[in-house]
């Protein structure tokens, strides 16, 4: 017996696939990973500290950074151990704890730190952000920016900003309704007989619907509704509804509200729909900031003041391209650690044993690139909220009755409003992307619910359609682009008239066509940002003369013309997106990085640009400035940034400092120990009782009802 | 008061979104769907019922496939009403009774009807057909292919066929192996003294891992284990291990079974680990069909016995190309149907009120060409399923001691390999990005859990990696297009050597790289697929051409050279495959296409060439087979086809032949009703107490304990 025990250990000891030298000690599957991401840091070409400072904007926001992130991570309520394994209902009273805890960090005079702090909640867990985003930023802001700086304060007196006997919704969306504001369906009709408006769901399709915090948590709605007063319909204006009574949250008279239920992902977050049955509110309860109701029904409204009214969502845009970079960022970590110490397949000469994954030069293309393109998205976010705090400056003030002034201020703003559109939809899409690459890429670990991935996924991908559909924005992003392309082109030589930054390539647009990459490199960042300047002002011109021409063809139909051309507004402005990224990642190197970073970021934004061209090569050869000869080296080069990129590819992920509590998942653990965390997830979550399968009995929970009345059948 | 509901009904007669005049009557958001898709129908240019004979071969087929579908549907215990609200303990209990109903159809011997129902069932509900495919395809098939004759006999008396005190799992997969099956590191080390095997688990990393069945179902399981004789490593070969007891299921001695938990999909199937610790099985239950061991220990096997090990997954790959079709059209069919109806923004002269979004150009393009690519699916199905027909007849009686006959049927198979490796990936990842792309259609409503897209996605995507990583297949089916296109070079001109049809296309590479289109049309099926055959010969033949370089330089490293083109060999195959998609759509249209359907099915074939070279602009420019002003047109093409299409977009869908019961979603029913079915859904779920959350009452179930508390506060 001791003799078979013996032999039998030999026997696994000769096992080749078991057996890794390191350093002259010999690891198998399970030891080995620690050891590789250890020898992984020691490679580190730049200061991985440094380079979180730069994504940070400098040092003192670093230690904000962890000031928060240690807040959270310490505080019970917030852990996430069983985060995967909680059901519907579990997850909707533990976001709205989380919601408490959350709401007492909150000053809403103090923007950005709130920012700042539901941007790294957001990491851990996105419906505590959405649901408490709900209040303070799309109820409070829309008392606050379309109701008058008394209707602000009453609601705060109410309790709005302290979330003290107030909860707000935000009742904007319906059945039948979502991207086409100006078609709801909800009517607030004008009773001069009480002064009161009547709110009222006509038929099933006006619906509101998806309203979160509707169904658990609010006690008040801003309703959007269009107003009717003495016969005529205003369109769709911002009320204020009482929706449950306090304290007991019964509902009001009239109205109905019900749980949306399960939804593909965010089911912390307590979405709802409400009918309104003639439900009667006071003439004060519409916000009249920009439109005015006297006790007769006579209504007063500047021009574009609807524009005005929607402001609260173009701040979710702006938002959500950090929140891009902040989730890409968390599941690349996962799935570039598990890329440098899983092997599979394949015999590299320097170590025993099988080729670790991320050595495999498909391997990198699938990741490497999108690392590039997250260090892309956290510059693009600093530029688009710098580009936002300028907007915002400039309608501050405002008087809207002083039609130049307030045109001024609307201009100001469209730059925002198309550049944050084509930003939001390309990198929510990106990330989603990615996410679903990351996954994959970890095999059929990635499929498991510890890893992380398939949570991440569904609670992520609503940010393509939610505060503006991708493909809505993407259009109108492009229809802007020709618009004012058109302007640019008829514009006097000699005009003094100021052209946005982000449109400003545009001028250039004659001598942009006759570029050619010629004898430069396209490894050289500069050479890069012209072709993708190139490449976009011809895009964009051909959309613009595919649209002149279908206007001239249509006999003036502007409608019609911009519908036709919708494939070319859609490829004008993903392009020109693709240049802002390119482009405000080379700036923000310029301008922010330190000597000891700033040769691996611009590693980084050479190999975005060359992968994106490569993507879009028959643009560059269609625009001729690239030739056919020098296309055939595009994928070589991608390929050989990917190699450079690879032997970084650890400290750029430790660079986002990230703690194992962000990162959540078995496969990510900063010391790399994959297959001792994951399993120790998976052995726990059965074991504990938290989930019913299995626990100690071979047997499931079904056996005596299901499996032995068929396996142990006597028929 | 009177007067007051009288000026209300006025104000909302007069809004003007609600009403739509269709045949001179007006209907709202809520009323008019129904009638919409009344009027798609009419508009039908085939024969509805024709086309659905053509897509499942016949009316016979047609029939057939019905009378399937009625069985379940009609079955209690797949009623799915409930499907989206389930826990993962409710599914994997209601998986376990469904397929204990599901094998009562099952006939070993009739291979074909049970693959029919599987892919049937699998509409409905994934994981059932999963959790009984694991048993009946991998571990039966196992048995049968890797088996003696005596052995399958064997056991097939212990009840493998009937799960009758029996039930089989599939142990091959480790925690630190997937895809490299010679890689595994669990032992199975034959004791001469007992006649036994031992088979263990070395360490952690070689915990068998994802094995369907196991964490509740498996008495027994082939164990993919390393064989070790008198301290020789013979590699990877299946045993038979029993793991539970009978009837009482209590573990064997020395097995630790666990259950793996929260997958991102398909949690009705009881995925688990297994450890084994020094389990003792007889020397029978190797199975000896290609290797043998006698009671020395004396190890005997014929060449390439390896690959015929491994024939069982082909299947699997092959039956994928189908389910990708299968669940592309249910997709399809609810975001086609939700597309005609849906109305946002702009004006549409015919209707008053909104357009709807399908009339859209840019919503075209998401889904039409999607709806081609889905019937060509349905083609590339058939034409696979032969060629795989054809390889196993040459196999099935092959003796494995004659060499050259062996030879022979080995190399028939590898040209079934190739390309099912090719469309596995190709047609999985497509399905992923169909299901994404209709539930973003769809707008929030598709995030809505009675859609059925999230939990479609979720229980879809792992089809990307069991069973083959789609990526570690796209490069494989690269590496032998690679080998296949050397061996077309070094062939003699007179040879007669057969060359497999699906490459055929390689002999003609130097009359393909001087074709150009010229002044004939992109619009010819023809053309087109000549356009395919010249570009993926041109692909394949530089990443040879990069292949032979590298091979040159490295001195003769195949390996590395593979490698280092790994890029060059995934486009070669994805190229190559979406030739073999276009062709196989033509051919079967010319070959079994009524006239009644021809016309609307070659439309579909010219719009799925177009879309697809579109996006493949870049490599048709390089090779010259387009010139740059014509390469301009193409996107005018694709768009005047998704026109074309959309007339007809719902009678394709009406096509696919599925009731309500399979399509199983709030926003996909034939009549279009959607708001009232899809509220109806919401309503119910929150209704009848299978939530917890909100049922009559407006308060949370954690409103004492955390809402009140936190709202109502004193301090």
């Amino acid at each position: 017996m001791a003799n078979r025990i013996l032999s039998l250990s030999n026997a696994l000891v000769s096992n080749p696939t078991s057996d890794v030298v390191i350093d002259g000690k010999a690891y198998n599957t399970e030891t080995e990973p620690k050891q590789v991401l250890l020898r992984e840091r020691a490679n580190a070409s730049f200061d991985v500290r440094e380079l979180t400072h730069y994504l940070n904007g400098g040092p003192e926001n670093t230690a904000i950074t962890e000031r928060i992130m240690t807040s959270i991570e310490r505080d019970p309520l917030f852990h996430n151990d069983d985060f995967y394994d909680l059901s519907k209902d579990q997850l909707r009273a533990q976001t709205f704890a989380r919601v408490a805890a959350l709401s007492r960090y909150i000053d809403p005079e103090k923007q950005a730190l709130t920012n700042q702090r539901f941007s790294i909640v957001g990491i851990a867990d996105t419906s505590v952000v959405t649901r408490a985003g709900v209040h303070f930023g799309l109820f409070l802001r829309s008392i606050r920016t379309n109701g008058t700086d008394e209707q602000y304060k009453y609601w705060v007196n109410q309790g709005a900003t302290t979330l003290k006997r107030f909860y707000g919704c935000f009742g904007m969306t319906e059945m039948g309704h979502g991207s086409n504001v100006q078609g709801l369906e909800t009517t607030a009709t004008f009773d001069p007989e009480t002064d009161e408006f009547v709110i009222d769901t006509p038929h099933l399709g006006a619906t509101k619907w998806w309203i979160g915090g509707a169904a658990h948590s609010a006690t008040h709605s801003v309703v959007f509704a269009r107003l009717i007063s003495n016969g005529k319909d205003y369109g769709t204006k911002p009320f204020v509804v009482q929706l449950r009574s306090i304290p007991d949250f019964s509902l009001q008279p009239g109205v109905a509200i019900g749980d949306i239920g399960k939804k593909m992902g965010r089911d912390g977050i307590d979405n709802g729909w409400i009918q309104f049955t003639h439900v009667r509110i006071p003439r004060s309860n519409l916000l009249q900031r920009y439109v005015k109701v006297d006790a007769k029904g006579n209504v007063t409204q500047p021009p574009a003041a609807q524009q005005l009214g929607y402001a609260a969502l173009v701040d979710g845009r702006v938002t959500m391209v950090n929140d891009s970079f902040q989730s890409s960022k968390r599941f690349l970590t996962i799935a570039l650690r598990y890329a440098a110490v899983r092997r599979q397949f394949g015999s590299d000469p320097k170590d025993k044993g099988e080729t670790r994954i991320l050595d495999y030069p498909h391997h990198q293309r699938r990741l490497l690139p999108r690392l590039a393109l997250t260090y892309a998205m956290n510059a693009a976010a600093f530029s688009v909220s710098e580009l936002q705090t300028e907007a915002a400056n400039a309608l501050k003030n405002v008087d809207v009755t002083d039609k130049a002034a307030f045109k001024a201020a609307i201009d100001e703003s469209k730059e925002l409003f198309s550049v944050s559109a084509g930003l939001k939809a390309f990198t929510t899409w990106a990330t989603s992307a990615t996410i679903d690459e990351c996954r994959q890429a970890c095999g059929g670990h990635g499929y498991s619910g510890y890893s992380g991935f398939g949570q991440g996924y569904n609670d992520w991908v609503v940010m393509c359609t939610w505060e503006g559909d991708n493909n809505v924005l993407t259009l109108s992003t492009g229809r802007s682009l020709i618009q004012s392309n058109l302007a640019i082109r008829k514009r006097n030589a000699n005009s003094t008239t100021k052209i946005p930054n982000a449109i400003a390539y545009l001028v250039r647009s004659e001598q942009l066509k006759g570029v050619k990459l010629g004898g430069r490199s396209l490894t050289d960042p500069k050479v890069l940002v012209e072709a993708w300047e190139s490449i976009a002002a011809s895009t964009i011109n051909h959309a613009t003369d595919a649209y002149e021409r279908e206007l001239a063809k249509n006999g003036g139909n502007v409608e019609l013309a911009f519908e036709t051309v919708s494939q070319r507004r859609f490829e004008a402005a993903t392009v020109h997106t693709k240049l802002y990224l390119v482009a405000s990642f080379v700036n923000r190197i310029e301008a922010t990085a330190t000597p000891a970073v700033k040769s691996i970021l611009t590693d980084l934004a050479v190999l975005l640009g060359l992968w994106l061209l490569e993507a879009d090569l028959a643009k560059f050869l269609q625009c001729g400035f690239i030739t056919t000869e020098q296309s055939e080296t595009v994928s070589d080069l991608v390929d050989s940034y990917n190699a450079k990129i690879r032997t970084q590819a650890i400290p750029l992920t430790d660079a986002f400092n990230l703690s194992d509590y962000f990162i959540n998942s078995g496969l990510g653990n900063y010391d790399g120990d994959v297959y001792n965390h994951y399993f120790s997830r998976v052995v726990r979550r059965s074991a504990d009782g938290s989930t019913s399968s299995n626990k100690k009995d071979a047997r499931p929970e079904y056996f005596e009802r299901i499996t032995s009345k068929f396996l142990f059948r006597e028929d």
